[in-house]
This record gives structure tokens, sequence and C-alpha cells, in this order.
């Protein structure tokens, strides 16, 4: 098979490797339909997370299945299927809890931009359609696998009601999901925060009522003058930083919630100044596996396309331009079709 | 009128004082049934805040009305009230949000270790019984003004719920208090952690059903060995310190919450540790005002009875004494009859 590894920052490389093979009696071998880039993917692409030996890269896939392994009974070859960047058996303590990418015995995906991967806990993992989707609905199942199931745990984790204000912070691949989900869960208001008129636009579309362009303490002012002076009801802080974490908090009314959902890179949060601000406060990797069939149904049912994230479409083996397009912010997400 | 002082650290003073009156039409002047010295109260004793000028202190009150502006409508002179560390119109946003210890209009109070007390906000922050209650409920309803809705904002701040399993971080007056909200909210298993024999037989009574001895490391895996490996569904941080944060947020389960309801100091939280635990995290001063009515209820009710906190009386005059048994242990609460 082939697939991108890294070999160090900037160096990305399309290669032939061994092909996946059942290692478990849990694990499944999909033929990948399509994957792509993802904004933390850009964390050792720019030399800001130790890289080590060159290694694979890529954790979001659809695909068909090829192979399963014998205890594997819930998904069989010829299917086309969903997973999750975090795989899990389902059947734990904490699958059970609803936070199935905490599973006892989750595998991060590593290996996803391959035409060819292996699935760990492919029972728990993966959820196949009824049928094969058209083709044009490949991008948006996609998304969901990481993007839109992250987007949706942001407005999840800030908890969006309907009738309330939510800001997303971030207007990446993973914020603009976050509005589709704000707007889904009966956000009334959903204030997106950016600086990009592509993204600007896309934001509108998926529902945004309002753009704030100002960053840092003059963006939480005019969120402030936006939501009566108090601040907002749910914060979806989809970056990852400390400036960005700072900004949601600030931005969040007393009583508030905020959700966090980029890896946070050298944050700490001042337990003082969050204790007299009363707002929650919530993270973590996505569960996607618990919102996998319902956002598979959003998407069948044309109710949600987050597909459109992806601005830029490559041929699997260019997988190289992907990551430069979106260091260099010339595209949103790129889509890769092996 | 005649109350205590704080001079410097160790320096508690009984002294006469300018008798209060209405500086606002809004305002209430009481004279007070009990009050009390709070664990907060050792934060400025031992000097570990700065004290500044001699300044009164004590923000725990109940009492009767004796004045009130022309603004207050909602109670009238004659009447036994309950109210809240701190002051609420119960009318700004905030307010109406449920987080009345962040309203616009907030004033802590300051000066409640005293025989009358003058009550900003009297409106919004004063609730009335319907008849004189009997002199042995005043130490409860008393524990229903700050340490009790504090312990109950605990609970309510780490969502416990039906069934579920809760530890309670520190087995002072609030953490105690805190006992008795996870039971009253439906917990099934109620772990404090504490070692002194008085506090855990207190626990006991109020509804604790496992007691910790251990702390830090030890403690956490001892929480884990009770909790099928992974970790409480709810942890209430009765404290304040960087270490009982530590402790509460690895003891709760992954997806689980912490209600954190001592005024932290020098507490940083690591946004990737949190973001990994996928814990839930909420703290705050209590808002009092928005449990009272149900908290009085329970007490007059005879369902609650936190005020078997107080296991030491003293006449007003001996708060210093109050003081230093709490400072030395030898108190968990100090109640002060006037």
């Amino acid at each position: 098979m082939r697939g991108a590894v890294i070999h160090a920052p900037g160096d990305i490389r399309f290669e032939t490797l061994d092909d996946p093979r059942l290692l478990h009696p849990t694990d499944a071998i999909i033929r990948t339909a399509v994957t792509c880039v993802c904004g933390s993917d850009l964390w050792p692409y720019r030399g800001a997370e130790p890289i080590g030996d060159p290694h694979p890269m890529g954790h979001e896939y659809v695909g068909f299945v090829e192979e399963v392994g014998s205890e594997v009974t819930s998904v069989r070859p010829g299917q086309f299927v969903v997973g999750s960047f975090a795989t899990s058996d389902n059947t734990c303590a904490n699958c059970r809890n609803g936070f199935q990418s905490n599973c006892l015995h989750r595998e991060f995906m590593s290996t996803c931009q391959a035409d060819h991967v292996r699935i760990p806990n492919a029972q728990g993992t993966l959820v196949a359609t009824e049928e094969h989707p058209a083709e044009e609905l490949w991008p948006s199942l996609l998304a969901v696998s990481d993007v839109m199931g992250t987007g949706w745990w942001a407005a999840d984790a800030a908890q969006v009601r309907p009738g309330s204000t939510a800001v997303v912070v971030g207007d990446g691949a993973v914020g603009l999901c976050a509005v589709i989900a704000a707007k889904e869960l009966g956000a009334e208001r959903i204030i997106a925060m950016s600086r990009h008129a592509s993204r600007q636009r896309l934001a509108r579309e998926f529902g945004a009522t309002d753009i704030v362009t100002e960053r840092g303490d003059e963006g939480v002012a005019r969120i402030r003058e936006l939501t009566g002076g108090i601040g907002a009801d749910s914060v979806l802080e989809c970056v990852g930083t400390a400036e960005a974490m700072r900004q949601a908090l600030h931005c969040a009314r007393p009583g508030g919630n905020v959700g966090f959902v980029g890896v946070p890179h050298d944050v700490a949060v001042d337990g003082q100044e969050l204790f007299f601000s009363h707002v929650g406060l919530r993270g973590g990797p996505a569960p996607v596996r618990r919102y996998l069939p319902d956002l598979i149904d959003r998407v069948l049912d044309g109710r949600i396309d987050p597909g459109k994230v992806f601005d830029l479409t490559l041929p699997l083996d260019q997988v190289a331009e992907g990551y430069r397009a979106m260091d260099e912010r010339r595209a949103i997400k790129a889509l890769l079709t092996p």
C-alpha cells in the first residue's frame, strides 16, 4: 500500500509501505474511500510537536471494509463504514458513560493518510451505513469522523441549548463545524470569531448570525457589546492556544460554559479567575463514537453538509501539497482521494 | 454596637463600633440572632491574605429586621431573615441566570461578626421565614447562609445525580455540608476524604458511606479502588489549595465533574491534563440566594441539620477564641451568640 510519512517538520512524503494486516481478532482492514489533513497534523508539521522517527500520518477516514478479525461481527467486508480518530471497544465503563474517546482500550488512529488502514477495536469503532452512500456524501461523512464530531462535542461540552447565544473561537474546519452544531442544537445567536472572508462566508452559510473580526481583549469587548454586557451562554474554543482559551473564558457570561476541543498547547487556567467567573469548563478529544449514528443520519438526510469545509481536493499522492496549502492557510482543509 | 475587628494576623479584637445605619434606600439593618467564624476568615487570620487597615470581619448571619430603606418591600421590621454572604438585587441578568453571587450590584458581606449589621441589596438578598423559627433551628439556618449553601453549590456544580458516586475533598464545615447536599441530591455512594475522627463521625452521620483517610496520590489510588478503577462521577472540592484541586481532578472519572468551592489560592489547572481527563470543572462563590427558599424549607422540615457543624458555641465577645479554636483545629466551626 501507499501512504503519507512525516520525516521532519515540513517534510511529508508519499511512500510505499507494508500492506496492513489483521494483528488482533478485533481488527478490521479498510480500503480508504477518502481521507484528509487535519489542523492538528500541522503541529508536528510546523515543528511544534516532536516527531521522532519517521512515521505515517492521518487519523480521519471513511472506507470499505476489506477484512475483519474473528471477533468482529458488527461490520462485514464490502460495507461502507465511518469511524473515529479514537478507537473504542464501546463496552468499557468509560464508553458506557459516553466517553468513548477515553475507552480503556483506546488507540488513536495515526496511519489514515493511506489507501488502506488497519482499524483496531473495529467492533466498537466502526459504524456501517445501510447502503453505500453516494460519492458526493463521502466528504461530509469523512468530516463526521473527526471535525464535525469534534464541533458537535464543542457545542455539547459548552452546553448549547435552544434559544441560547453561542460564540465560536477559531475559524478552522472544527470551528466551522462547531457553528453547524450550535445551529442544530438550537442556538438562537451564533457569533463566529473570524478575520478571513472565505471562512466568514462559510460560517454564515452554516448558521452564524454575527461575525466578530476583533481578537483578544478587543474581541472580548465586542462579544460583551453583543451580549447585553455579560457575555455568551456558551463558548466553543476550537483552537488550543493559551490566547484562544483566555479569549473563550472571557467571552462567557458568569455561569456560562466553555467547551474546548483543540488540544491545548501551553495552556494553564488560573484557578482564582475561573472561580470568580463561575464559568464551567470541559474539553477533551471528542467522543465521536457517541455521536456517529446521529451525525451520519443528519448527513444522509441532507440536514448538514460539513463536507463544505474541504475547499481543496487532491489525489492522495499529493498529500504533501495538502499540508503546505493548509500550513499557508491557502486551504481550510484538504481532502485526499486515493 | 459591638463587633469583631482584625488588626493583624492572629489579632482579632471585639470593639465598640459606630451603629450601622441605612446608607441607601435598598439597605436593611438587622439585629444579629447568631453569627459565626468561617474557614475563609482564617486566610487573613493566618497571614495568608493581606489585611491592610484594621477592619470588621464576618459574612454569615441570620437575624431580625430592625429597619428597612424606602425601596425594600420584601421584608419588614420584626421578621426573622436569612441572607447570603454575597448580596444581590436578584433582578439583574446574572441573578436571573441563577448566579446571584455574581450580581452586577453584588457586595460581599464583611461586618457580620457583630450584634447589628447593615445589609445592602436587602430586597434581593434577604428571605424571611413565615414565623420566627425556634431558637434551636438558628444554627442550621445560619449554616444555610454560607457553608450549607456552599456545600449545595459544590454538589450542584459537580452535577451530583441520583445513583451517582460522589467524593468530598475537605472535611471542614463546607465539606461536611457538601456530604449533606450529595445525599439530598441522591448520590448512592458518598466518599468523604477525612483523617479526623470527629469529622469522620459527622460525615457518616450526614450520609457518607465511605471514609478515605489517605491523601494525595495515595488518596487518589484508594478512590480508584473504590470506584471500579475509573474514578468518581462527581468530586466536591471544598478546600481551595493546589493540592486539593489536584486530588479532586484525579479522583474524577473521565467525563466526571469537579465542583470547586473553596477560594483557590495559588491554583493553576494544566489545560492539557484537563483536556485528556474529559473532566468538567466549575466553581465560584456559591449562589446561595438561588438555594435559600429550598434550603430553609429543608431545615424547617427537619430534613437536614447542618447546624451540627458548629461544635463550639461562644458569646460574641469571645470571637477571638473562636478564631483560635478553628485555627488550631480544636473546633470545626464556632457559633457566636450576641
